[in-house]
């Protein structure tokens, strides 16, 4: 099964946005069997939607297509679509009236002309109910051409690719069955990973592909078999793999599938019966953000202190005002006590800290922008890493704050930090 | 002067990668005049390579592609164009060579066949000399069709394009200009803004045209002339129409191109030399995470207290125990209070706190999950908003994360905060 992938708005054409839609559908449709063979991306234009829809169709039969269907007026994908499959007439669709009505009620806001506007769907379309926003999905289909327009909002899209795309997908086409295993592994560059595991890459039977996905928290490996069906036993055959692949890099492996460091050192805790707080500097609030992104964190997260200045180091860390002075804010011995006096003065188990310089300044010879401190504070000892991850800000803060995620998850099972 | 992008690569069809040269390639553009009409990712073959040139090429006169140029199996891009342009052979551009051989040598490493042939140019195109790396940019040109070909690396891409794109567009075009005005709103929703701008709206000049770019952090609108030159005084028309706008939505607008709510509260507390602090329950540290992204956010930011148990409510922000009891933690008396606390324990001019069901769990009939109580205290008062976005944990964190810093950024320009 193929499909194409159109993405509507001239903000992506003029640059002003990077359009991750795509990617994130082409994903999940691979998940289930669906190749993506084009991805497009067209101006809010009747002409340029249906110019590239006639084209995508000579290729495949069914086309994603995302944005244009907020309630203003450079939103015009509906109407495009509309007129593309023949429709004769809007119809006001009560249940999705009813679900703006209510969505924009919890927010105090009244319902406005536009807002019931976005209720209004084409007669030869089906509505996709879209819980995530006011927009629905529309599904469109003729003569065995299907058109999917989704809204541009990423969240949105991925609740309607989730809770109604995929599933009807499934329905309507007998999608090959796809066995995806992924394992998550942190602490290792793609490189580096990609030696110590080659011998073994080697020696995977054909039928199972393996992938390097990595992000900034860490490489995501990915064993595919696009042929699950044809081959029982390849859930076995993937878990007699992972027992190799576990003895070559068992201390990077951080979990499988939906797991990452967040979670995964969450459950670490709830299994503990441990708390955790911490400290941050450089990366100013970062670690407790994905710290608290997991829902439930309150069952093993107290809280934390953003030290930003100096100040603060010393009054709500104890830091020694001496040390700061004698070794700089961003040096072991400060970071040490910003874990130690975490895990005195909050009162927990576990603490976590960090303290850098994220730029664009404050670098000088000896710690160049980019240098962070971090420190794992635990019941029995404290540890801490000196890291450089160069000088883009912004992946200096999360980069450091995975790191140092994935110290505490390695103290947690016990490995050895080196 | 019209264009078109075309991304070349497989790890873009099955969303390994997100493909952000095409909205790099476009910003560079539409600065110098030229809009992009349609960009497309098409996998690593010769027919879809082929397929898509054909089908640009009726839409526009140049295509920029990049991807597919590589010393390895991404051949393809470079062999495809040759036929498609008529190449009898391939020739060894001595340059090219050189350039590529000290390279490597640099990094020690010694030249092999498939670098070498990295130098081979098809003979009906110029090499574009690529000083970031080894494989060069191509330059075809046929009846009055371009296609240009460039390295998939992005910070190649990127050297190629200010080097020897842009300037050569401008040596074979007169490149027409494109203004663009951006203006960054907050507090208020598409639908609502959309209404009370529509009156203005259908006032503009035809050359004038207005988009919607909504995010978590607000809605942005962008007023585009794509015919700027023959509009002389365009920057003053839109100045204009600007003043009209800001007094159709003046507490709205939050800057203008650039500016975030993030940068703009920043500067507003630099100006006044006002310290500010945080006291995080639900945000979890998004606040700060959002504030400490900011480049120089220390001149501002002392620090902040994510106080996720009560506990820690009481003891470091001095919440009153009673208090929490009586209204629960999520309420007007203790967010209040949190904001108080951190003003006057970190010491700072400003402070603003969250309190709130994140979700999925925790939410009661009174209190449903999305539920999210805001404050800000300022040295005059402290001031607080309920919020509801509804049941998405990160989206909730989000929204009440820059909806507290918009209230804070009124609060700071002493605009009624309602």
């Amino acid at each position: 099964m193929k499909a194409s992938i159109l993405t509507v708005g001239d903000e992506i054409l003029i640059g002003q946005i990077v359009d991750t839609n795509s990617s994130r559908i082409a994903q999940r449709l691979g998940e289930h069997g669906v190749s993506v063979c084009e991805m497009r991306s067209a101006g809010d234009t009747r002409e340029a939607i249906t110019g590239a829809l006639n084209e995508l169709f000579t290729g495949c039969n069914l086309v994603i297509i995302t944005g244009g269907l907020g309630p203003t007026k450079d939103d015009i994908t509906k109407h495009t679509l509309a007129r593309y499959f023949g429709a004769t007439r809007m119809t006001l669709h009560e249940p999705v009236l009813r679900h703006i009505t209510e969505l924009l009620g919890r927010r105090g806001i009244a319902l406005s002309e536009l807002n019931r506007n976005q209720a209004l769907v084409p007669d030869v379309c089906e509505a996709l109910p879209n819980l995530a926003g006011t927009a629905p999905g529309l599904w469109f289909e003729r003569d065995g051409k299907f058109a999917i327009a989704l809204p541009g909002v990423p969240y949105e899209m991925e609740y309607l690719m989730d809770s109604e795309v995929i599933p009807r997908l499934k329905k309507h086409f007998s999608l090959g069955k796809v066995y995806h295993k992924n394992i998550t592994t942190a602490g290792i560059a793609e490189s580096t990973l990609a030696e110590a595991v080659a011998a073994w890459e080697a020696g995977l039977p054909a039928h199972l592909r393996l992938a390097y996905l990595p992000s900034l928290s860490g490489v995501k490996l990915r064993l595919s078999c696009y042929a699950a069906d044809t081959y029982a036993d390849v859930a076995d055959e993937v878990e007699v793999q992972l027992r190799h692949l576990r003895q070559l890099i068992p201390s990077h492996i951080v979990g499988y599938d939906g797991d990452t460091l967040e979670s995964v050192v969450g459950q670490l805790l709830k299994v503990r019966r441990a708390t955790l707080a911490t400290a941050e500097s450089c990366t100013g609030g970062r670690i407790a953000a994905l710290i608290t992104a997991q829902p439930g964190a309150s069952a093993y997260f107290k809280g934390g202190i953003v030290a930003y200045s100096n100040d603060l180091k010393v009054q709500t860390l104890g830091v020694s005002s001496g040390d700061i002075e004698k070794f700089g804010a961003v040096s072991k011995a400060v970071v040490e006590q910003m874990a130690q006096g975490a895990r005195r003065t909050l009162q927990v188990d576990y603490a976590v800290a960090s303290s850098g310089i994220a730029g664009p300044d404050g670098g000088t010879p000896e710690k160049p922008v980019g240098t962070v401190w971090v420190a794992v504070a635990t019941p029995r000892e404290v540890f801490s890493h000196k890291l450089n991850f160069g000088n883009d800000r912004e992946r200096t803060i999360l980069r450091a704050s995975y790191s140092v995620l994935n110290l505490l998850r390695l103290a947690l099972t016990g490995s050895s930090v080196g």
